[in-house]
């Protein structure tokens, strides 16, 4: 690098004059290099130097040079300087400075927000994460496929559904593609993925929850039970970390995070085994019967973390969804229904689903959803439908507990809650 | 494969009885095998297959056998059968029969539609270009994004979208990720794409236009000019198609279509050449001044065709969005705004975007937006705002165009249109 002719483009990071000489650190997507300006070198460089502002668009050729006391071990010796593009000044917040915005200020000026470096990572790290997950299944056969997002019911019933107006119609958003991946079973698709948005009209504000969720959905047919399920869910999500750990060694140094990747196999508990865990060593009970509850779920991921295991999976769930499949005679759990918790957070919920007519029909009466409703889902039932089981993974989430972020919204470029619509 | 013992899962797609001998052709993922029932050998298992019926799922076990008589030269002597999932008779529509239901019959019952193995093939196909699209990118350090698909406003203005109830605001389905990748080239990205969704309410029914469009949006930062952006279209599609002509080699002749890659540059012309072009070689003026429109571009395809290239830019479209840059001082085009068409028809429009603050809201007004209702995205610009330029490149359009398909409906599983919305 010493000695190279150099031509960087970036933004006017810190800038610091001392007299006779001005530093102006130059920051872009790889990260920042110190440019020199002498008066006594170059008036007419150092002069055009001092019309550059913080967050200026600035392109500086000039000679690489080394150097112990600059940043990096190196430095620019400027021969040209254009300012490309102005910042007004004020800024609305800062990008180099080591002020702590808080998080509305900092999502409103989103596009300020993400240049400081440890924000860009965590958005260079999602992109990796989402690139490794892909690779996983198209290595592996599975067919990408793009499901609709308008809907005229939502795959879980009514609740929580954003309604849009469809050429005078009345019709939703979609929660999850889940019909539409069982169908595609029914069309003999085999091995499917999805990457796509579900959308959610929670009206809660947590650290967990937004409204526009990115969802890697999957589904499988001919497997045996929901361990087929869950291997493949194990696999791609220790090949996705394997990868992400290379892929995003810069990122992972840049967020301070040490992403280990569970060698062995991940945990499987019984639901029953993991409220026990709870009751027994935490003193712990979930208020509610058929769930595990967020501090639940905290409090198992540290059990299982001292053992060494990140992640495990919890089988059989009481009665949820209609298209879960419940318990078959001689199984050792009381459903075939699984999540997954990473870190102490749900990042998966999956299992194998009903694909008997009746015994599906008999749980969406008891679920008090008009067949009539998703008949168009029932249909693809009646015409030769293979045993078949999936998953949906939240991308967000994902991205939250790998970077270490207080809040899903964190991993988001432009999050979308009830309070926020913009930008 | 010759005496090799194997268990294979599928649908009956034939069943021929031919007295004392039964013949059930087998239908999987990959392709049809099939199995031969003797009552003389096996009355048990005979009897067992004369309860199949047509696209019911069944898994067979037996020894593969060569078989100069059977389909694709082997053939299955079962040692057990399986009826795993039932169908009702008579069926919603044909499978393996070449009886050519219309498109509504078609799209109504589409999970046996896609059991058919030429529709299916032709999403084995799209899944190898979004694949193979994606990989160019990663390979070359874009940063995959997603941007909300629930906005304040649309990208292109008012027209045409779909209104949502978003916690009792109004608010919109996104046109486009324009704005939003944009922001994100203030923001420092500097390389970036998305394979989202677009959401369109035009209320037309043509073979080119859905209401739920895949797009694949790129854009890039530190451009001189749209020059840049066409050799990324270029060659990311080149790559596409290059990758895709060999994954999906079984896809290809299922289909009965030849990918050619176009080898040589895409040839890159003006729109007045175009319009040239068409007056003087096919005696043709499109309607509209400032457009080729969808004839113009059919008979273009044909010019460009017979010279070798089913690839082709115009370029310097006359006004059009606010976001695109007008001619510079200089400029041998009429605007930066280009156009790819492959095949006859518009695949992608892209161009390098306008930076400059003040020629930007004069764009805005002339347009008559409201500055206040996109302030969102101004502000990007008024802090450093580097040169910029990107395009929208339609997916469905690409698959159609690829598979030769005369809809582009054809190329979506579920398609969205002003009379569809279910399944």
């Amino acid at each position: 690098m010493d000695g190279e002719e150099v031509a960087v483009a970036g933004w006017a990071h810190e800038i610091r004059d001392l007299g006779g000489i001005t530093f102006i650190l130059l920051r872009d997507r790889e990260g920042t290099i110190q440019a020199v300006f002498k008066e006594d070198e170059n008036e007419e460089l150092f002069e055009k130097a001092q019309e550059v502002g913080r967050e200026d668009v600035i392109m500086i050729e000039g000679t690489v040079k080394e150097s112990d006391q600059a940043p990096g071990d190196r430095e620019l010796m400027p021969t040209s300087l254009e300012i490309i593009g102005d910042a007004e000044q004020p800024l609305p917040m800062e990008v180099s400075k080591d002020i702590d915005s808080d998080r509305a200020t900092r999502l409103d000026n989103r596009f300020m927000d993400l240049r400081r470096p440890e924000i860009h990572a965590i958005f260079s790290l999602r992109s990796h994460l989402i690139e490794s997950m892909e690779e996983y299944f198209d290595k592996n056969d599975y067919i990408n496929i793009q499901t609709p997002n308008i809907a005229k019911m939502g795959a879980e019933g009514g609740a929580e559904l954003f309604p849009v107006v469809y050429y005078g119609e009345e019709a939703f958003l979609s929660q999850s593609p889940q019909l539409y991946k069982q169908m595609l079973m029914a069309a003999g698709f085999d091995k499917v993925y999805e990457t796509g948005t579900a959308f959610r009209a929670e009206n809660s504000n947590t650290s967990r929850h937004v409204s526009e969720i990115s969802m890697f959905d999957v589904e499988l047919a001919f497997i045996e039970d929901q361990d087929d399920v869950m291997d493949v869910l194990e696999n791609s999500l220790r090949y996705t970390l394997e990868e992400t750990a290379k892929k995003s060694a810069d990122d992972l140094e840049e967020l301070g995070v040490e992403l280990t990747v569970p060698e062995e196999d991940f945990p499987r508990i019984s639901f029953e085994e993991a409220r026990r865990i709870l009751k027994e060593e935490y003193d712990y009970e979930p208020a509610e019967e058929d769930d595990l509850d967020t501090k639940g779920e905290k409090l198992l991921g540290e059990h299982f973390e001292e053992q060494g295991h990140p992640a495990f999976f919890v089988i059989g769930y009481p009665g949820e969804k209609f298209y879960y499949m419940e318990a078959r005679e001689g199984d050792k759990y009381g459903s075939r229904r699984f999540d997954l918790i990473y870190k102490g957070l749900e990042l998966a919920s999956g299992g194998q689903r009903e694909h008997d007519m009746d015994k599906l029909m008999a749980a969406i009466e008891e679920e008090g959803i008009d067949p009539e409703d998703i008949s168009f889902y029932l249909e693809s039932f009646k015409f030769g439908m293979p045993p078949h089981g999936g998953y949906g993974l939240g991308l967000d989430r994902l991205v939250r507990q790998v970077a270490e972020l207080d809040n899903v919204k964190e991993g988001i470029l432009f999050p979308r809650d009830p309070d926020r619509l913009t930008p």
